[in-house]
């Protein structure tokens, strides 16, 4: 794999999604209106599409739906991915039913949960919520290749540790804690205070 | 406010929640060892560093301490901010309760829902669920500076602006669409599965 920044990767995502909403009114934008759009500076944008091929041309801009094809296969979404999503509590109820998550093509398969009161519980037509013991058989049995983890922060790391050597190697930990692996497991910590942090420096700054 | 790339504040975020979990057992840290466990470049944490002061010493590294200090000031969370949350469905309940929040001074004072049935329902010791209706009332009383918006997509839009209109110039949205405001109000628009596509682009090109 390429070492692209990991920001071009989500400002790529940003691109896709932006694209994807404008509709089919519109063939063709150019950088400078996908920019204003994100808040992006135009050359960042080129930049960024630049890595991967030459798409627009000059005076007329990109084609929408070439580049939306293109965002796809670079990102990985021209395809379904099945994941697993481990913590049935408020925020993984929350992911379940995150309508961002099947857009893109990342289907819920299985939900684990170490709480016996919530085991085989319906919580779709096709998903009942399993138990920790059954991670290993159902990880195969239904191709999961990416994990949500969704639990208390003092568990994420042991349920990491569990989903890697179960052949896991892309986690997405919503814990607040920092989860560590080893260098063939991409692992996404997503801190959501920190998110907060960037208003409260913008508000103390202004 | 200077225009420093957002990509740096929430860097400065990320080292402020490495250094404040790496304790009391020691008093340097190197940006080599700062890069290392967060996977980014020794370059980068100087030079993102470096915008705001000097604060490390050649061969001793930074203070934890200090640089914890200036990291709080910079990020403006050396103070306590006052959140409302609008949106008491599943990811509502679980933002409610995100320990990260409350750790960097982030304090949820008062909820809002559409919903007739949630209104009044004590959530803690000080926090009723208010409704729509009370929102300009609720945000002078509690003297609110940032909003978190965890409702449906097809609401976000119209709520921001009302937020906007009570005079709120920091939204956190969780609503999977890009939320536009006026450009003196700072929206944040979190994108839960850009993260995911980030993991799929790595299994994809590995």
């Amino acid at each position: 794999m390429k070492n692209y920044p990991s920001e071009t990767i989500f400002r790529l995502a940003s691109y896709l999604r932006v694209l994807s909403r404008l509709g089919e009114d519109r063939q063709n934008i150019s950088s400078f209106e996908l920019g204003k759009i994100l808040k992006i500076n135009p050359n960042q944008v080129r930049k960024d599409l630049s890595y991967f091929g030459r798409f627009g041309r000059r005076g007329i801009g990109y084609k929408i739906n070439e580049l939306i094809k293109h965002l796809r296969d670079i990102l990985g979404i021209n395809r379904k991915w099945n994941v697993a999503l481990c913590g049935w509590g408020n925020l993984g109820k929350a992911l379940s039913s995150y309508r961002g998550f099947l857009e893109q093509g990342f289907i819920i398969k299985v939900i684990f949960d170490k709480d016996p009161k919530k085991l085989g519980r319906k919580v779709s037509d096709n998903i009942n919520i399993k138990s920790i013991e059954e991670i290993e058989e159902s990880i195969k049995k239904y191709s999961i290749k990416i994990v949500i983890l969704a639990v208390p922060a003092e568990e994420a790391q042991s349920m990491a540790e569990r989903f890697y050597k179960a052949g896991i190697r892309a986690i997405l930990n919503f814990a607040p804690t920092n989860i560590v692996l080893a260098s063939d497991c991409l692992v996404r910590n997503v801190d959501m205070s920190s998110e907060l942090s960037y208003l409260s420096y913008y508000l103390a700054h202004r």
